[in-house]
C-alpha cells in the first residue's frame, strides 16, 4: 500500500463533502422554495389562499388528506382558462387566417360558403352559416393532411399571426397568473394537463412552450387518424371526421380515456368545463375546482352569463351552491399578459 | 455576539456535511448504479449489448445520437411482449372466465352461442364462432357496465384466477426480463408506455404494479364511452362499440392519439406490431426496435410463423432485413418468470 497523507486525505474529503452539499443544496433548493411565494401575479385574495391551502391539504406528509404524488393530477380547460378567447377561440381565428392562407388553391372557396364569407369578411354571412359552417371551416382546414403538415400550419400562424384588436401574438396571450399556477402545482409534485374543447393536434405545438405542457399531456377534441404510406413514407393522416368532441359531459369521456384516472384539481371557465368539474369533484378526500370569472373589460374581456363565446352560467350557479373557487380576474390578478407593467 | 467555540463548529459542520453527502448518495446511488447491471436476467448475448449499448447513445451528454430526456418515448406491446399469450390471449381467459362467473344472471346465455360453448367447453363450436363470436364475447363481459365496476371485475379476475396450464396468476406470467428492461429505461429518463391491441381498461387496474405503468401510459383498444348518472352519481359508461382497434396500423394511430410524439425505441413479438416498429424507426436520429421470440418451449412456449396467436413471420423478415433486435427468449433470458428459480 503506498503512503497516504493523512492530512492531505482529510483535506480532499471535507473538500468532496463540501462539493457533495452544495449539490445536494442545488438540487434541493427550487422544490424548497415553491412555498406559494411564486404565485406573484395573484393578489393576497381568497383564490390564492384557497389554492394555496388546498396544495398544502394534500402534500404536505401526514396530512388527513394528504395525496400521492403520482395521483395529483391537475386538468385545465384552454380557451379563457389559459390564454384568451375574444372575439372568438383563437383556433376559429386560425381557421379563417388558414382559409385566407390556402385561397389561392383553392378558386372554388370564392363561391362557396361558409369560405365565400371569411374572404369577403362578411360576418353577417358567416354567422349565418351557424355551427355546419363552423365545422366545415374547422375540417376543410385541420383535415386531410398529415399530423406533421398540420403542425407546420400550426407552428407558422403561431409565429406570424396576430390577434385584431390587441396585436398581440396569440401566444403572447397567455395569463401569467395561471402559468405561474402551472410551475407551482408541478413544483408540488402535480402533473398537469390541458382538457380542451379545442383540437388536440392544434394545441400540441405550443403548448411546451407556452405552458410547460408536453404533447402527451393536452387532451382536446380530435379527428379520427389513419396510418397511410404517402410518398413512399409513413404518416398520421387527419380525416374529416370527428372522433371525440372533448367539450361538456365529452370532457369526464375524454380524460377517461387519455388520463385512465380522476383529476383531483380542475380549471375552467365556462359551462363547457361544468361537467369536468363536477366529475373531478365527485371523486373521495379532498378536490378543487376553479373558474376563471372574466371581470376586467379594461386589460381583458367582461363577460359571462350573455356571451355567446364562453358563457359561464350554469357552471357559475354550481361553483356558488358548491363553493368552488371563482377567480375575480381584475380584483385577484396583478398582471394578465407577460407584456403588461404590472 | 455569543462566544463560539471554533472546534465544535468545525466538527459539527463536517458532521453536516457528511450527513449531506449521505442523503447525496442515497438519492443518487439508484440512478448512478443503473448502467445495464441491472439486466440481470438477460445474458450477455447481443440483446442485452444492442440496448445498452442504445440507451448509452442516446442519453450520453455530447453523444452524436443524445436524445432530451422529455423525447426518450419507448412503446411496448404486452401480449407477448411483457407477459405471456398462450394458450390464447390472456383477455380472451378473462372473458371465457366472467361468462362463466356471470352466467348466473344470464339464462340465456345456456342456449345462445357463442356463450353456450364457452359453457359446455365446445372449443370447436367456439373456434366455429370465428371473429364475430369473438367479439360478442368480449363486448358482453367489457361493456355496459362503468369503468369503476369494470374495473373491479378485472381485478378480482387477476386475484383470483387461474392459468389452465401453469396454475400461475396471470399477472406473475410477466417476463422478468422485460420487467428489468422497463426499469432500466426509466432509470435512464424513458417515459415507458403500453400500445397494447388489448383493451385499455382491461390493462390499466394491474400494469402499475406488475411494470411500474399508470393509466395515463397505457394505450390499447378502447370502447366508446359516455358520462351517465347512474344512481345519482356521475360515471363513465362504458357502451358496446368499438372506438379504436389498436392493432397493425391502429397502433401508431393510438400512439399518436394519447402520446402526440413519435417513440425513440419499441419492442413487440409479432406482426400486430410491424407498423409501431416501423413508424418508430422510420422517425429522424437513432432508434430502436426489439422484437421478442418466442424460442422456448421448456420455460415458455415456442412459436412463430404459424401459430394462430402472436403470428411471428412479417415481422420478423422485417427485423432481419432491417437489422432490428430479435430476443431469442431460450438463448438470452437466464429466467423467464420471477417464480422461477433462475
Amino acid at each position: 500500500m503506498r503512503h497516504i497523507d493523512e492530512r492531505g486525505l482529510m483535506q480532499r474529503w471535507i473538500a468532496w463533502t463540501w462539493l457533495c452539499a452544495v449539490f445536494l443544496l442545488a438540487g434541493c433548493a427550487a422544490p424548497q422554495s415553491r412555498t406559494g411565494a411564486d404565485l406573484a401575479s395573484w393578489n393576497d385574495g381568497p383564490s390564492r389562499a384557497a389554492i394555496v391551502d388546498f396544495v398544502k391539504a394534500v402534500t404536505q406528509p401526514g396530512s388527513p388528506d394528504f395525496v400521492p404524488a403520482d395521483e395529483r393530477i391537475a386538468v385545465f380547460d384552454n380557451d379563457g382558462t389559459l390564454w384568451s378567447e375574444q372575439p372568438m377561440y383563437f383556433e376559429v381565428l386560425f381557421a379563417m387566417d388558414e382559409v385566407r392562407a390556402q385561397a389561392p388553391s383553392h378558386p372554388e372557396w370564392k363561391t362557396t360558403q361558409p369560405f365565400k364569407a371569411v374572404l369577403e369578411k362578411d360576418n353577417a354571412a358567416l354567422a349565418k352559416s351557424g355551427h355546419q359552417g363552423l365545422m366545415t371551416l374547422i375540417a376543410a382546414t385541420h383535415t386531410d393532411m398529415t399530423v406533421d403538415q398540420f403542425a407546420q400550419r400550426v407552428n407558422r400562424w403561431t409565429q406570424t399571426a396576430r390577434h385584431p384588436t390587441t396585436g398581440m401574438a396569440y401566444t403572447s396571450m397567455t395569463y401569467l397568473p395561471m402559468r405561474e399556477l402551472l410551475d407551482y402545482l408541478r413544483a408540488n409534485g402535480f402533473k398537469t394537463y390541458i382538457v380542451s374543447g379545442g383540437e388536440t393536434e392544434f394545441m400540441r405545438p405550443w403548448t411546451q412552450a407556452a405552458y410547460g405542457i408536453p404533447p402527451e399531456q393536452v387532451v382536446g377534441t380530435s379527428f379520427v387518424a389513419e396510418l397511410q404510406t404517402v410518398d413512399g413514407e409513413l404518416q398520421i393522416m387527419r380525416l374529416p371526421k370527428i372522433d371525440l368532441v372533448d367539450d361538456g359531459p365529452g370532457k369526464p369521456v375524454g380524460i377517461q380515456r387519455q388520463i385512465g384516472r380522476r383529476p383531483i384539481l380542475a380549471f375552467g371557465n365556462s359551462d363547457g368545463d361544468l361537467q369536468m368539474l363536477e366529475w373531478t369533484t365527485a371523486g373521495p378526500g379532498k378536490r378543487f375546482a376553479g373558474l376563471v370569472h372574466h371581470t376586467d373589460a379594461r386589460r381583458e374581456w367582461a363577460y359571462d352569463r350573455q356571451s355567446s363565446v364562453g358563457r359561464l352560467d350554469k357552471a357559475l350557479d354550481a361553483a356558488r351552491a358548491q363553493g368552488w373557487t371563482v377567480v375575480d380576474m381584475e380584483k385577484e390578478w396583478k398582471q394578465i399578459y407577460q407584456s403588461e407593467k404590472p
